[in-house]
């Protein structure tokens, strides 16, 4: 009956991702309605299939199907290494890096006084529970190199002192195939002061 | 049991849409699933609803739920003039502009003998019976101002001949709010052509 009220509320809920505005929805809903077999109706059939599905884990925070995820519940990755990032977009960046080989707990977010975000909002008090559970040797803080993630580091690092784990950061830095030319007094600050010898 | 498989099968669905990248997907399929009951699920809900509701009009290319469109049943919008547009997203923008009161023709694109795209294709035949069947006494092109749309405003316009109906075109000039230094050459080329008298 109703086919542009449906179709408006479609573009409307489009238009509410990252990354698009209304105008670019508008043009991806038709780019959809003129594929619909090939294109729309998988794509609804996928969103729904992942919304049933998907969940959070119980231990880190990661995204699963399962209550515990397969990271969690892979045993050659418990070497004792907790890596802790704000977000799953982190943990998914580090995976296809294949940089890192323990365990992950996703904080799901940064300490925010001013938004009401504490430690408990944070997965802050579940981190030292796993840090026993899990006999854990070693915390690495791999949050963003912005204000809130390094403050929330510090307070992560406060938190675990006295729980005998060494707590260890990501290193700062010049980006592989930086120039210096192009990069801030800050990065470059950090470059020079944590030198190392040749 | 492959949570992942399913979110990379989403995150390939959703990049393939225009103006979503890899990286931009990735962002707004980790965007729906932290918001899954509020913004997930319901995508997923309209996406099918629109999906299967929707097809194009018979008689004139419009999307629509029903064998004819909203516009081509409203007796109202019968008043002799058919305005031919290469795209929904054309006969959008008319609408929002709420300019035109008669009835729309959807080509569905332009002509291209390169890509294999002839009249045919394109709703062309149909407009002929509809000029004729429709009692239509102006056939407005309001194709886009590109070579394509040109190139494809000319071809109907020599269909049209001896059908006994004056076929028009958009005008060309500066756009509203425009500034003469930054137009481009062709644009003041036909502004002054076609110059009128204060």
């Amino acid at each position: 009956m109703d086919a542009r009220a449906d179709i408006d509320r479609l573009i409307a809920a489009m238009a509410r991702l990252p990354g698009l505005g209304p105008r670019s929805a508008r043009r991806a809903v038709l780019t959809l309605l003129k594929k619909r077999e090939t294109q729309l109706l998988p794509l609804a059939q996928l969103l729904d299939q992942v919304g049933r599905s998907v969940r959070e884990c119980l231990n880190c925070g990661n995204i699963s199907t399962d209550d515990v995820c397969e990271i969690c519940t892979a045993a050659k990755r418990a070497n004792g290494q907790i890596c802790v990032v704000e977000d799953v977009a982190d943990l998914w960046a580090m995976e296809r890096a294949e940089v890192f080989h323990g365990r992950y707990h996703v904080l799901g977010g940064t300490l925010s006084p001013l938004d009401d975000i504490g430690p408990e909002d944070l997965r802050i008090p579940q981190l030292r529970d796993r840090v026993a559970a899990e006999a854990v040797s070693e915390v690495i803080l791999a949050l963003n190199a912005t204000v809130d993630g390094q403050t929330t580091a510090h307070y992560v690092a406060r938190e675990m002192e006295g729980c005998g784990v060494s707590v260890t950061g990501l290193a700062q830095g010049v980006p592989i195939g930086g120039e210096l030319d192009y990069l801030d007094d800050g990065t470059l600050r950090a470059a020079l002061s944590s030198r190392k010898a040749y």
